[in-house]
């Protein structure tokens, strides 16, 4: 019997993700994040998918995101637990996997905090270069906390956003984002209000946390031809507009079944019409069809996109030689003998036993 | 704003798993395990369950098993391979992590192939206890692969079992299985058939890899008394006893949800009556009623035990100092400043930012 081939998955920290993000630079992480979602939502019919697993408690909630295109399988790991920025934690943590599908073994356990971010504002980036009008170049950001320079720059490099309109509850927050893109080239105007921010929006990013069935936009607010990114509302009982706004848009989500659930829609009958996102990047659905045309993006985060993410920083971390190897897998002589490994002296976390090593005796386990 | 605590899950390689399991000895951990497994059935109500998620392919199965109790979460990633042998990798390989619900922070993230055969030779055993005749001291094991010497040794310490009757289609398992349980106590015989096996046999402990709706055992070899351990059959299309062997016995399973699609049991009627194993543990329901009684445990793997072996696996880890800590999430000053984690030079692995670190700026990542 020939030794087990060693399963050690590349391991990626939150520090190698920052890494990975230096040397490849801001911009290229964001375009080539948007390319692969892109490439992967053409793809749609390929994927095994399924709506995220939630498990629900009052602080909070922990999702499990499986998805498959029947080569590759991820999953991601994510909490929301608003009442965690009082005790000095994230709200959104997360972590996740690449594995091969021919044999189950795990390819990559990476950090997706900062990833999730940054695939988050390559999607609603995606989703924006085909709904928005061309020439949009004035973005308001609602909600100025953790995503929003992700969404600011991801919008600046891939759609010439020069000018953010910004509003939070928090001034501290739009500060932040402010001292944030100081040297950017993007314009800033900080605004006392939703709606002041909204006056000559092209786009609206909403993107707000704590919010319990929240009303931040409202029909009066918008203009013809405006293009909204809501990304806030995400679960069911959090949402951010009002009906009338989602009644006067094109709307468009990523994963119906999920978005019924999580997204803006949860508060529209189940049959309020909707455009599913791969259809309209194949251009077997509408998007923009009219100047004068209110789009909206009603984005929870699909697992789809995750996976996309974790294929990009499997390639890049291969290539910058970032990670190091975890030894999460039992390496085995005979993968028939898992006994065998609890022979005395196992190896340790670098190395594989040697082929001749001692077969371990139950009794000298007692 | 108060530094975010670090985040920093504890991280139990395989080699760390061995380390473990031989500081504490093999049938501590069994027992360990067992009570473990035990106390978390009888609190059956409290836990939040779901049917595993599965991904199917030509190859094998990719699945995910997520439980939580209101205090505490945890998932394990588990797959099954059957033509891995022939690639000279494991069947089935596992990891898992135990994460806080009040926070959704990740406590530990831990090896599961190990733990997997562990904890289901516990739950095993377990069951047994309330199901075998109490004077049972002959078991056959019908299929010597990977798990067949965690099972002789659960059911060696914690069922008196004292001779094991043994078979498996390639002679080489059933010689390896021998020789790992030399020196154990336990008298083996190596049998030609698992008819042959199952003569004068007690208990028949089922756990063969590979077969399509098989039937190891039928009807006529049973004898009056017998409690059956019927592991092997774990998805769908993966059984190994014959319709009549079910009919015959009273038959107790995990989660029902999940065994109608995964256990023996999925070869019968959707209302063939089954008994949940919880009931059984806590006096609600009957298991062993007469000593001329067939009993059957289909067991298929039930997350609940994954979660208690997690909790095991954690208590000790940290009592021994075992493990290390991973940098798996930001460390971040403000946590509703997640862009500040890309600030020039990011803090290696070990170390967190001091509270006076700059800003970064978005044109220094362009």
């Amino acid at each position: 019997m020939r030794p087990t081939p060693p399963i050690v998955p590349l391991y990626l920290s939150a520090p190698d993700a920052v890494r990975l993000v230096r040397q490849l630079g801001l911009p290229a992480c964001l375009s080539g994040m948007a390319d692969a979602i892109g490439e992967d939502y053409l793809r749609w019919q390929a994927f095994d998918k399924t709506a995220r697993v939630a498990h629900h408690s009052p602080d909070g909630v922990i999702e499990l995101m499986p998805i498959s295109d029947g080569q590759h399988y991820s999953f991601k790991y994510v909490n929301g637990h608003p009442r965690n920025i009082a005790r000095g934690l994230s709200t959104v943590m997360a972590f996740g996997v690449l594995a091969d599908v021919a044999t189950g073994a795990p390819l990559l356990l990476s950090e997706l905090t900062l990833t999730t971010a940054l695939r988050t504002a390559a999607t609603s980036a995606l989703a924006a270069r085909a709904l928005a009008r061309p020439d949009s170049r004035v973005m308001a950001i609602i909600g100025n906390g953790a995503q929003s320079e992700f969404q600011a720059l991801a919008f600046a490099h891939l759609l010439g956003i020069d000018t953010l309109r910004l509003y939070d509850i928090d001034p501290a927050a739009t500060a932040k984002l402010v001292a944030h893109l100081a040297g950017s080239g993007l314009r800033t105007v900080v605004c006392a209000s939703t709606r002041e921010a909204l006056q000559g929006a092209d786009i609206v990013t909403t993107v707000t946390a704590d919010k319990q069935n929240a009303t931040i936009v409202s029909a009066d607010m918008l203009a013809p031809g405006m293009h909204l990114n809501a990304v806030g509302g995400d679960c069911p009982g959090k949402t951010e507009l009002a009906p009338e706004v989602l009644q006067a848009a094109h709307v468009v989500v990523e994963y119906e079944p999920q978005s019924r659930i999580e997204g803006e829609i949860q508060q529209m009958p189940a049959d309020f019409p909707v455009t599913p996102l791969w259809a309209v990047l194949a251009g077997q659905a509408s998007g923009r069809t009219k100047r004068e045309q209110v789009t909206l993006f009603d984005s929870v985060g699909f697992a789809l996109e995750d996976f996309s993410a974790l294929r990009f920083l499997h390639r890049h971390a291969l290539a910058l030689g970032l990670g190091e190897r975890l030894d999460l897998m039992p390496r085995l002589h005979d993968p028939k003998d898992l006994f065998a490994t609890l022979a005395k002296a196992p190896a340790s976390s670098g190395r594989a036993p040697g082929h001749g090593h001692a077969l371990p005796h139950a009794h000298a386990l007692a």
